[in-house]
């Protein structure tokens, strides 16, 4: 490809609204262009990132047995209604009609048209077990698209869906996806991890999530360095951080502490460490049936700690969802307001739950449940009843890992891949079954695998960029290989020399542009840092004089002068390292 | 690929509302799988040939110079409105509204869109000439889907669009894009004809199609079979039948026609041939403002021609659209009901334009204008003033060839291509312009290009079939060679044997399937005959004995015993005559 012959077309500047790395850098370099708040053109040099990952995911896809198949965007109503996702689903669901006035979705994923495909094409345990996939447009009618490709409404998505006989086989299926994504990031040549993660609003009973590792990522991952343990901060267990409650030794004391309406002020009023001060969090569960009241809940974790949402939902009770509890109901139960809030004394109309670590605190520091006051020197047993006690906290940095070996360290991913383990969620609700050996009809267990194809360029800009543009892996590098030839117009010596390198390189299916427009040595440069090219080549008469080429690559910054005979073989050296 | 780990699964009977070959095959293959209305799932196998005209289309459209790049599915109304499509567009333009409430389109073709990319994109009369494309999901929302790929509501296009800075530029462009349709579709393997053709809906001055053969096809393609002349019906010239008007030699005579309502029946009555008849249609037009009266027209064409819609819409004074005149209208103005209609004695409030052939006609039948009666022996300028006269008529085979060389013939085609010169149709619109070398703003003059990817399947199975199912070119063949592996299980001797041919064709690069499954030879090669793959390589226990396989060629039928050290050879040699 000739540069001229290409469209290449880069930005001083980012548009005001791009936030992250990657919007700014891919709109600067014309990867995307914004056709509507989170809808982008993918440009040429996009659309190239875009089929070389792509292509990665269909080879492991294929080669781990799963089979193609390309699902409408277009979706009928019916199926979703089928499975109750048709009103569950939030407002991300796009939902259209046609000219009839029939109920349509644009597809944010397919389990349901999969699973209704599947009920109509499987009828045998011979048929199992099977893996459809496709890779294909969707949609997610985001309330506030950002961030450019990292959450945008309209994406390119790759989605397979596992169906086996049994709960056996589709672990085996699982594996199998788990080992395919594994294969598909290290071919990507991105830093990633693989993490426990929670199912959400999916569904079923185990998963991961494949992260790229990224300062600027929205997850928090835990993980130990020591070991192959990695969950996201969702779910990752928290441990008890003292052994063994200690007999109290302070009398309990009710001390004035205005305007102290957080632990750190507490800690700071009564000069005592942050991890004496318990942090009162108060929540409220609904009714079903709007009959009862609602139940009203404090939850309690140390001063230092903060509260994680994903774990509350999972506890007893909370199964419907939960809201923070009104000023009102705090007033109603507490006798106060917020900022003062703790266990002693409360009526038993509120539910005390103790974090593990809160659980085994003595002489602690709490809210008195009186304006401008707080306890100190508070024991369980003693001073307050007994609380019932549950893993309420996100880990922190340097928490012991709770199988005992080393500490956790944290740090931030982009969810790029999700696998989950489904069971029979969808083909119970769908009637999704086949009959065994012996003729009887058996649910079919299922697995989903998602992989975010936009979203992993993005992400790969988010883990590889520097001041000057981005820094692409090889494999998914727009041009694995720029020669800018300065002065083509004019130097037949420059136009020989970096035609010949072209055709080489070429002749060894390398991906490779040759920059013949008619700009500056500086433009020129500029533009390819931007664009993060692997290598760079610069052909120029003063170096012809010597027979020597400019070689820099891209990642490492510093130029090379080389011989123009080695080129060839130093470059492909270099991409071979990448 | 081994059967057993594919997806095969064929039906015996073709669903009710499959009319056509194709939808009837590829259901049965289980190539496709309906959703809703128009709406299909691409399973395994129909995917797999979808993929493979992608290839040879993307292929040929970069050899040509064009750009790949992909334009949203979801595209805003603003741009839609902007060239006024957003109101012109008829109910198949899916309009929806997002979560806000804002409007938007699913995309049916991508005019606005590219050249809003390119307004902002291109500034200087440096940039240009490109050419963007993109191959794409589509939406046009079908009132009546059917025939299942041919006419559906999602599919798959592949629309290019040019800009160039001056006509001449784009007409060279329009020229590359042709050529490049042309290699495509010889790529393709099937036959088909370039035809000159109507611009229709999308506006602009030069446009051709390229038309699939096949006698199921919507279109009829009038051609010279002695030059290279082609052209859809609805724009094919229809010469002059006579050369010279005769002059008179009958009296104009009133006779009784009772019940001859039509021409064939006037013939017969009269024992005269149709082609001394003249046929009569009585359109109107209706004023744009409401104020003025309705025109009518009578046109006159020979009693054994039909009308051409298109050429009457060209017709100066219909450029407003026309409708067929309402009885009351007729009895108005011809004072008779229709039947009897002719250009005797008409009031001046009916304007009359007869086509070429019948202003050539003397001693003609027609109409009276009063029911029960026709006149004979009526003639131009004698009894009735000289009409207005144009091409109003279809060609019918035999037709001398305008030019002058041979004779016209008909076929029936497929549309699967358009090409669309478009001049400044939408860049005037948007305003899409670029500084020129004198840094004058000049309009940016486009072209655009349309291939039916999906649409090419069904039309490659309405070309080639028979009664035991489809015959696809190899080109785009599911698969190239299926091997027919029989008693696979039980007999080492068949999977040694059908293993090493199947390892050698793959080293070939040839799309290759083993078929290992555990069926009757009867199922296997009606499974295949039904797919339609070009080569079936028989391997049992009998032929084996004497080092024996067989081999049919889809397309001719017959088996054919072949050596077993001469099968590779055959087969190459097969595929590459194909």
């Amino acid at each position: 490809m000739l540069a001229s012959h290409y469209h290449i077309n880069t930005l001083k500047e980012a548009p005001s609204e791009a936030e992250v790395a990657s919007h700014q850098l891919m709109t600067r370099a014309g990867m995307i262009r914004r056709i509507a708040g989170g809808i982008y053109t993918y440009m040429p040099l996009g659309l190239k990132v875009l089929r070389k990952i792509e292509n990665i995911v269909r080879e492991e896809m294929d080669k781990a047995g799963a089979l193609e198949l390309l699902m409408p965007v277009v979706q009928p109503a019916e199926l979703w209604q089928e499975t109750g996702r048709w009103d569950e689903y939030g407002a991300e669901l796009l939902r259209i009609k046609d000219r009839h006035q029939r109920d349509f979705v644009l597809q944010p994923t397919s389990e349901e048209v999969v699973t209704d495909i599947v009920r109509n094409e499987i009828h045998s345990w011979r048929q199992l077990p099977v893996n459809f996939y496709h890779i294909q447009t969707k949609f997610r009618d985001e309330r506030r698209p950002r961030f450019g490709l990292m959450r945008g409404r309209e994406f390119t998505m790759k989605d397979a869906y596992s169906f086996d006989r049994d709960e056996i086989s589709a672990q085996k299926s699982y594996d199998i996806m788990y080992d395919a994504y594994t294969r598909i990031f290290e071919r990507l040549g991105l830093r990633f991890r693989a993490v426990a993660a929670d199912t959400g609003a999916i569904g079923g009973s185990r998963s991961h999530e494949f992260q790229v590792i990224a300062d600027t990522g929205e997850d928090e991952i835990v993980y130990n360095p020591d070991t192959d343990y990695a969950a996201n901060i969702e779910l990752a267990e928290a441990p008890c951080l003292i052994a063994e409650r200690q007999a109290p030794t302070a009398q309990l004391e009710k001390i004035a502490t205005p305007d102290a309406t957080k632990c750190e002020l507490v800690a700071e009023q009564l000069k005592r460490p942050l991890c004496d001060t318990v942090k009162a969090v108060v929540l409220a569960t609904d009714p079903i049936d709007d009959k009862g009241k609602p139940q009203i809940w404090l939850l309690l974790v140390r001063g230092d700690h903060e509260v994680n949402e994903v774990k509350v939902s999972k506890l007893p009770g909370f199964e419907n969802g939960y809201r923070l509890a009104s000023e009102e109901e705090i007033q109603d139960h507490f006798g106060c307001v917020p900022g003062y809030l703790g266990p002693v004394g409360l009526s038993d109309t509120v539910t005390v739950i103790a974090d593990r670590t809160v659980a085994h605190m003595s002489d602690f520091i709490c809210g008195a449940n009186e304006a401008g006051f707080h306890y100190t020197g508070v024991n369980w047993g003693r001073d307050v009843a007994e609380p019932q006690v549950a893993d309420l906290r996100n880990v922190v940095a340097g928490d012991p890992d709770p199988t005992g070996t080393g500490t956790l360290a944290i740090q931030r991913g982009i969810e790029v891949g999700h696998v989950f383990f489904l069971g029979d969620t969808y083909s119970k609700k769908l009637q999704a079954t086949y009959l065994d050996k012996e003729g009887k009809p058996q649910l079919i267990q299922m697995g989903c695998y998602g992989i975010g194809i936009s979203r992993i360029a993005a992400a790969a800009i988010e883990q590889n960029h520097d001041d000057k543009g981005m820094i692409w892996p090889r494999a998914i590098a727009p041009f694995e290989v720029v020669i800018c030839a300065l002065n083509w117009a004019k130097s037949e010596a420059v136009q020989t020399a970096s035609m010949q390198l072209y055709e080489q390189l070429k002749a060894q299916g390398i991906d490779v542009i040759l920059d013949d427009r008619d700009v500056r040595p500086g433009v020129m440069f500029a533009d390819w840092e931007l664009i993060g090219v692997p290598v760079r080549v610069t052909v120029g008469d003063r170096g012809l004089k010597e027979n020597m080429l400019e070689i820099q690559q891209r990642a490492r910054g510093e130029n090379e002068k080389i011989q123009t005979s080695e080129a060839l073989s130093y470059i492909t050296q270099a991409l071979a390292q990448q």
